[in-house]
């Protein structure tokens, strides 16, 4: 008799309080906050964004770092109803302003350390700023925001950077997040011991996923303002970590601060690696040092991770991103085993859509399997072998960088007449951007000055390392830029070093 | 992108089998079932199944006692897409036809020791029989039943006794049954070691949620034909059990048979008890030797336990059942804390509606919260405590019974011009039905007589421990019948011995 369009379950934090409020909620260096404590502070930002003018439904941007203001902030917001656009503290002036007006933020949430950017962000358009600082004036709600959830209704919007350039809102409902921390549940089990380390970004869904998981299943996180090596390694080697999430360049610089004679101490249960490719030489340092890797395969669309290779499969299934999540189904487009095609993926925590792009949304979705746009293929046992990554997508870092994005920049640089980027392996980040570009007749070429252009309008990960000149860009029959001849470019150029 | 009217999964058992093949998925005295052997014997089942003509939403009874064969059919008609009616063994062959005709099965499972009451209950109605050993001849199915599940359909209906006398049929669907296990999930967490022993019927929702809980989780159920303490005693000493269920009779005669001098291995993480009140003594017992009890309160309504206690809170909320699962609400109609009321309850694990039963559906729901009809009241901290179970209702070892049943029965015997039953206090069983009737004019009675006519037509637990003559039953003006006096006529009785 419940209502199966649109589930309705407590408000997540006043349900947790409820049930386990003396419950470690939060811990960073300075602070330990209960579930209560941190449901006191909620409140009091709750109050504080109802005074702003935030009603349900809303959409709210937020920039800020690895805070527990952050985190008070999904919360508050969650417990107003309002939608939560959390903003990567690298993008550019321009590219947050331009993620702002996208999601019809009226109202940005910011912090200390971000409040310059965000100034400037919104110098140009119709958008108020609040400092999360002020909160702690508030008076705190009454309880009349404890109310229901909806399980259909939206709860994030997290920006990625889409194939054409232009990023894309991917609207996350409460349902999606609840179905991939208990998919998450089911894969990883739970034990009254565990704590889980972020020291992933909160504005990504993997940082979010976590906070998610904490509040569901009544587990502390231990929130890590800024990931660096020695301070993760000591957190786990003081033996309170029992899951930590990384990408493969932050597991890279962890192995390397810890050096080949160490390894970790057998609290640490869970490894989460996801965020792309891992290279071989370093799944093969976590086997021999027996380091628990579960390596996943997972987006924002998809509300963190869907597939997940357990430690006990690394040797017999290396290479593998491993099966999909309980409640979660993985095909491959008109592909027999081993017949390599797109990867499909199914389920309650694929996304809802594109924001204000039914086009997107369409073109991604064929009934209710959505079209990853990675290549990949399944083993006899099920297993999923990731091949390409989206279309020319470039994975630094763990972030996300469409070559699209870079060449309209570099495109509407003066002198420059066509510009092509690609992808360059890179032993810190995996890979990173450089680009081509031909100039316009009579035009003089300045590198420096050109990357400087690119930092003004561009996430510092995105601005290409190097950029090179060309007398044209390889082209097809349609003038349709053609990246893979500039892979061969750029080998012939490495050649010829 | 999912449907959010009726989303879909993969079917929970194929799930399971193609991510943890070899774990053990059933253990019972004689032999061990790893998950991807019982998914080719319920292959096998499924095929003989769908040779017996069974197709997706049909009706498919079943009456067999707590044995692998029976947990192969939970899954096997799960595969076809067909809804299981689990039948009560103890209830008389009356009782089980009216049953299989309620629910318009027009098959019955059954297996060697309940063969022959089977056969006489489908003796005078269209219905056929197959038996579960006759399935190891089959072919196993080839993949075709291998499909999706959709949570909004039926999965179980089971049988309640009602306080009109006339069982109800309880329509729980795949999500009410995945819901569940969820919630328990969040509250009990999930070790790789943990195996939970099923002592309780899988007739039952309380059995029943055992075996969805091992599909969806990957967990090792260890199937007890019978519950006997001393068998159940030894195997939670041996070590390998963490988890059980069980009710209040059942418990007393684990600690009966253990003795007061010894206490349960540290290995045995989670006693949830439920299925009724739980006597002081027996609480204060399990308290003073540290055993891990869950006490719990739910119903066949919300696919087994919707509110439960756990051990920390034995002392500080003596008496309380708890507070609901994670993803439930409950409250008290019109009630402030410390007030009594009904107990409402709301949430995605309770029941769609009572099969052919628009009336009595409508009378159990106000929107969505269901109106469990037993009386309690929320302290401070929102824990619940259960005063009165539903109108009338008498739990005797976990068995609900509901006077009017037996009543309608008695009142149909020769001689008798009214009947009257009531539940009095019973060291083994908690509670157990007497009766009181009142004579027509010149008939004789025989108190062997008539209890052997109830024997006739009831399960033996509903059958009357006593039954006593008055002249006349109490009675209000409209001529309803006053059980509140019958009570007080039966504390006079034993005052006069």
């Amino acid at each position: 008799m419940i209502s199966e369009t649109n589930p309705a379950m407590p408000q997540w934090l006043s349900q947790r309080a409820r049930l386990t409020p003396n419950r470690i909620a939060f811990e960073t260096k300075d602070e330990q906050l209960t579930f209560n404590q941190l449901l006191a502070r909620v409140r009091q930002a709750a109050s504080a964004l109802r005074s702003a003018g935030i009603h349900p439904s809303d959409h709210v941007a937020s920039l800020q770092g690895n805070t527990l203001a952050c985190a008070v902030t999904v919360h508050a917001l969650m417990m107003l109803g309002a939608v939560m656009v959390p903003l990567n503290t690298r993008l550019s002036v321009d590219e947050l302003a331009g993620q702002i007006q996208d999601s019809d933020c009226r109202l940005l949430i910011t912090d200390q350390k971000f409040e310059q950017k965000a100034s400037q962000a919104i110098g140009r358009i119709n958008c108020a700023l609040i400092h999360t600082e002020k909160w702690t004036d508030c008076e705190p709600s009454p309880d009349d925001f404890d109310k229901e959830i909806q399980l259909g209704n939206p709860c994030t919007i997290i920006f990625t950077s889409g194939t054409t350039g232009h990023p894309k809102g991917v609207v996350l409902t409460y349902g999606n997040h609840w179905w991939n921390a208990n998919a998450s549940l089911i894969n990883l089990g739970l034990s009254p011991d565990d704590k889980w380390l972020c020291c992933v970004p909160l504005f990504h869904v993997s940082g979010l996923s976590i906070l998610m998981k904490s509040v569901i299943y009544g587990m502390p996180v231990y929130l890590q303002k800024k990931f660096y090596p020695q301070g993760v390694n000591q957190l786990i080697m003081d033996g309170g970590i029992t899951h930590i999430s990384v990408v493969a360049s932050m597991l890279q610089r962890m192995m390397d601060a810890l050096g080949n004679q160490n390894t970790y101490p057998k609290t640490l249960r869970c490894i989460l690696l996801g965020g792309g490719p891992v290279p071989k030489s370093l799944l093969q340092r976590c086997l021999d040092q027996e380091m628990p890797i579960y390596q996943t395969y997972g987006m924002s669309e998809t509300a963190s991770q869907a597939v997940t290779l357990p430690p006990d499969y690394m040797l017999e299934k290396a290479g593998s991103a491993g099966q999909p999540l309980f409640p979660l189904q993985v095909r491959i487009s008109g592909a027999t085993p081993h017949e390599p095609g797109e990867i499909l993926i199914k389920g309650p925590t694929v996304f809802s859509h594109y924001l204000n792009n039914p086009e997107a949304t369409r073109e991604a979705f064929n009934g209710e399997w959505f079209h990853s746009g990675d290549i990949g293929y399944l083993d006899e046992d099920g297993f999923l072998f990731v091949l390409d990554r989206r279309k020319d997508l470039i994975i630094s870092g763990g972030e996300n960088v469409y070559p699209a994005e870079i060449e309209s920049v570099l495109n509407g640089c003066a002198g420059i007449s066509r510009a092509g980027v690609i992808g360059i392996p890179d032993t810190q980040w995996g890979r990173v951007p450089i680009a081509f570009v031909s100039l316009k007749e009579g035009a003089n070429f300045s590198e420096t000055e050109l990357i400087n252009s690119c930092k003004e309008h561009l996430a510092s990960y995105k601005v290409p390392k190097r950029i090179f000149t060309l007398p044209s860009l390889p082209e097809n029959a349609s003038h349709k830029l053609l990246r893979r001849k500039l892979y061969k470019d750029y080998e012939k150029m490495n050649r010829v070093k």
